[in-house]
């Protein structure tokens, strides 16, 4: 049983990594540590674990911690995550880190999106981008894998196949579609619209129950911190660099995300064309479900599970493609795909304790 | 006092043509109609209109109504309008009519995208599209008042200052924008989120309650019928031909829509610029309220209400525009529009029965 | 017109005085006071309320307020309006306070269930009870108007027809049912669910969305500080002490509230006559709404809207009688009521600006 | 591998045990029937399901599913269960029925409350009533269990401790609280809230989401068909009459449903005694969880979980008991239960496939 200890677990995300793990066959929750709650039982935070952990909320101790556990999953607000992550590596732990602390590359990007100088760019250099669909082999050797934000996941997966792609497994070295001379001819627009959750667990005005049900509106228009993670991302697996126009919306659901994506392409490709890139690309995937042309994905078909759904539609008038991609923002998009990596990290089968349907309705 | 009938009026539309005219100081309502609840109480059908209406529904008998009835709002679904709405008219009557049947001026459209040919050409040639803030003038003298769509409404007032603009009563041939030198570079991107009451009140599985609670889908992609309706007028204004890549999504919310519109530009231009284009394009205009750059609309703010709420916000990295308009698809998307028509048509003061906030929280 | 000043204006009740009051045909809006949003303009705080007020909050100083405005709402939270309203009084103001600070007419139950001595309980004595459907001669004349509860208006407004009635104008000395043998035989029970707004608009985690949506429970079970103040107005009207077993529910909704009232009878009574009892009893009452017996009431009927809606059935196999009662708790059970005493004491007619049906859907 | 069959699989109970099913590691589901989407892919009708079953819906043939499938679990409408059962049955199958046609042992209240008289009065003598806490070793040696309904899971086990139990494997002959001289003085109440899946899968207007969201009402007052159900059990292990006055409500979540019970008592009791006797009664039950005094159960904390929490609350102003008890009515009040069920008929670990936490949130 691999010994495990979830930093900052008194969260959405951390719930959802407890959830999770509370019935992986190869784990063993031994520390679950929260700054405010230190102190409180779990199943007192929350009471949907009610009897599945005898666990305290613990401080955040980087070196006791490190005696206890052997694999370390770290779930701080952004900007606090690199000096405990760097204690837990340097006692030579592995560590999924959920923050955003290392997925930008280069730290200019970190410094100008999220308002302060990394702190260790040795280490941010040696992190590893935790999306398995992309990057399943570097992520197997890795001691540090920086799990990808939410918004980044559903829209990276919906454009992936897109791109030229020298670092799938798939061995496709670019898209099928763009050797058969289609190519996309001009911005990329990505709608993305979230649930609550994926605003946190702290209390504010802008997520007060009667402030948002029944709303709907847009947010951070072409300035969210996404931004330069999906372009990262998308520019590194095209070759060339990829700039999108990224506009997020709150939606009055707890959990779930659609990432609607506008691809105007250069001459006519069929949807069947497409759509048998996109089942190729994925044809190994076990968390990737692309869906039949002329189907929608909905978010309520991955509530609770680690799958990420993605239709297919060309408007023909306009010659343009409509992906929508739809993930649960705290599974797929978070706790989810840091369980996945565990389980790569750990040779674990890739699966393991995350294989089950969502839940609907 | 006005006479005021209202066909099919078991509906949403229906119920809120009731729900504002039973405030309107000019109005009394004589007649409302439906197949279905012929001979039931309206207060049955509508238990929040309990106390304000002592009339039954009665079977749809244009020419029994035509006697009772001076004035006529038209609730019926699509392909259905055409017959009563000519029977009226022929017994002298002013119609409002809120179905699609008299939207598209051209038949050739109209039979492409409803499915069967339009039976009444010469009237379609005289319906008068009823978007006060483009057309109060021709709206005014007019028989017959083609109410626009919900996504229509909101796509266009968002839209409409960027283009040439002949017709409107600014007085701006041209928008100031595109004279500055800014033009559009390429495709225009709508993308639209509506409530599920815009769906009707006609029970079928994709709108039952845990099919589409905590969901979030699309659906239409580039077919949605509201298309060529918003190409119409759009290209009217603009005196070219502009077409439009436009996908809807169904929230799960009552009332609300909320279209985000993305249109590139050709060189940069302020959003001072675009703001001001904004705020002076419909300065006297009683329900269109701009909002102030960095400011995003929310459903939340215009729900019940006549308003449409605009936001303006400017992607600099890709010198790409995002409008975002917010109405109640049942008020300014519907019957909020068709009361504006009536008080125009007839005279009144165009507010009358209007002016009212949206109902927040 | 009538110039008002609202204290306490930045939460919801004080959101929705402004909302009703914005077309009020004899007010005017002079002043409204916030602590945390002195200097804001209204708009920025409701931005469903845009050009509606020309007004900014001010901070609270009931001497220069005075001077301003002959009319005052306050909406502070408990304990905090007894000072500021004192003031007003001595100014020689009309008063409705809409806190729980002058309901309980024994300082010693406001000292238990409020937790603090009250500090002006000549002022105590002098206020009334603002539930115009049992008070309304005393609220006539009355300089200070205690406005009720959200859980006592919908509670009271169930049972009053069935208490001894010497206070209310229907002429009834004791209700026709006791009269004819029928009575009450033992312990009522109020099961009652609210929506979130009751809560406030201060931002606490028991009200962050992801934390209620989708979620149900019982709270504060027969320890809510409502309970005093619904036994008080029950014992007045009824001769006798009665005492309720009392518990509320939080519901994932923005406005309305449900009162579900148990009450045994003694022997046999038909649910016509109780039917007949209750119509008879609001016969003249604009804002109550007696639905026929097998009908049930809805809050989604009452929403913005400032009736009670009243439902009547009976568990024949127990004998017991089911009592269900709707607000909108924002509306009939704070702002519409206090609108509704500002009417009496003011003269002008009682429905004016409230008069409007609830929005549906 | 227990080979499996569905009856009546496209509704949201089928499509439950689909669910619970796809992950139980001895079963294997070899076939799921449904009239109106037969020959159609699991998947289509529930997109959740994808990539976990390859079958198609089929009609309902007993003998060919009873060549197929060793289990059946029927998911038929009420009244529709009858015939298919006796044929599984004939055929030696062992069968959970999660209508309610087998679980009114009275013939005669049977035709009373479901309108039509019982066809296999033998059959319906064997079957047992399922559920696990109050009759495990019944359903062990059982051929045909009557799975309970939703409402009657939530009220028994709420109930259950205060009745005098024989039948309990807890050995205790009578409530201890009981003993101590404490008794119930008066009427039950018991005040349910259950969320729309309760309702099906079939689309009404009563269902409509614009119809129902931000909705709450009660229906069915004192006649739901659940009322008998609930009576028996109560009746049967308390070894008297026992009459519940029962109220269902509606409230606008998609799973959830919670029982507020009013117990009035003849003298004093300490909750902690309470507390302590609901403790020890349920001290062996896997999935119920006793919260501790003070702390109040919600429905987002069994969310897709098998389990009922229970809360406990004395109102001592009163005498009067409050026992909350929640549970997802798909799981614990429909498939969950069914799968236990089944577990223990097959001589299963009774907890597995279905010891996970709630989805929260």
């Amino acid at each position: 049983m691999l010994k495990v200890a979830i930093i900052g677990a008194s969260g959405y995300t951390g719930g959802e990594l407890l959830r999770l793990l509370s019935r992986h066959p190869h784990v063993d929750i031994v520390a679950a540590t929260s700054e405010k709650s230190s102190g409180k039982p779990l199943s007192q935070i929350f009471p949907n674990l009610k009897n599945f952990f005898n666990l305290t909320f613990q401080p955040l101790d980087p070196k006791k911690l490190s005696e206890e556990a052997d694999f370390i999953f770290t779930a701080l607000p952004h900007g606090r995550s690199i000096g405990p992550v760097a204690e837990f590596v340097k006692h030579g732990k592995r560590v999924v880190d959920l923050s955003a602390d290392f997925r930008l590359k280069d730290p200019s990007l970190y410094e100008k999106w999220y308002g302060g100088k990394h702190t260790d760019i040795a280490l941010l250099k040696d992190a590893v981008y935790g999306l398995p669909e992309l990057y399943r082999d570097k992520i197997k050797d890795s001691f540090l894998v920086a799990n990808p934000g939410c918004y980044p996941t559903a829209s990276i997966l919906a454009l992936a196949p897109l791109m030229k792609c020298e670092l799938t497994k798939s061995g496709l070295m670019k898209s099928e579609l763009m050797r058969g001379g289609v190519e996309i001819r001009g911005q990329i627009y990505i709608d993305a619209k979230s649930g609550i959750s994926g605003a946190g667990r702290s209390p504010a005005l802008s997520y007060h129950f009667p402030e948002v049900h029944e709303g709907l509106e847009a947010y951070k228009v072409g300035t969210h911190r996404h931004i330069p993670e999906i372009e990262q991302i998308l520019s590194e697996i095209a070759g060339v660099n990829i700039q999108v126009c990224f506009v997020p919306h709150l939606t009055p659901v707890n959990r779930g995300l659609l990432s609607t994506v506008y691809v105007p392409l250069s001459s006519h490709a069929g949807l069947e064309d497409i759509s048998g890139l996109y089942q190729k690309f994925y044809s190994n995937e076990p968390f990737i479900r692309v869906l039949d042309p002329g189907l929608q994905p909905n978010i309520r078909d991955v509530r609770g599970a680690n799958f990420c759904d993605i239709g297919l539609a060309l408007d023909s008038r306009n010659n343009c493609l409509i992906i929508t991609a739809v993930i649960d923002n705290l599974v797929k998009g978070a706790a989810g795909t840091a369980v996945q990596n565990m389980n790569i990290m750990m040779g674990f089968g890739e699966t393991t304790g995350l294989m089950h349907p969502g839940l609907f309705p």
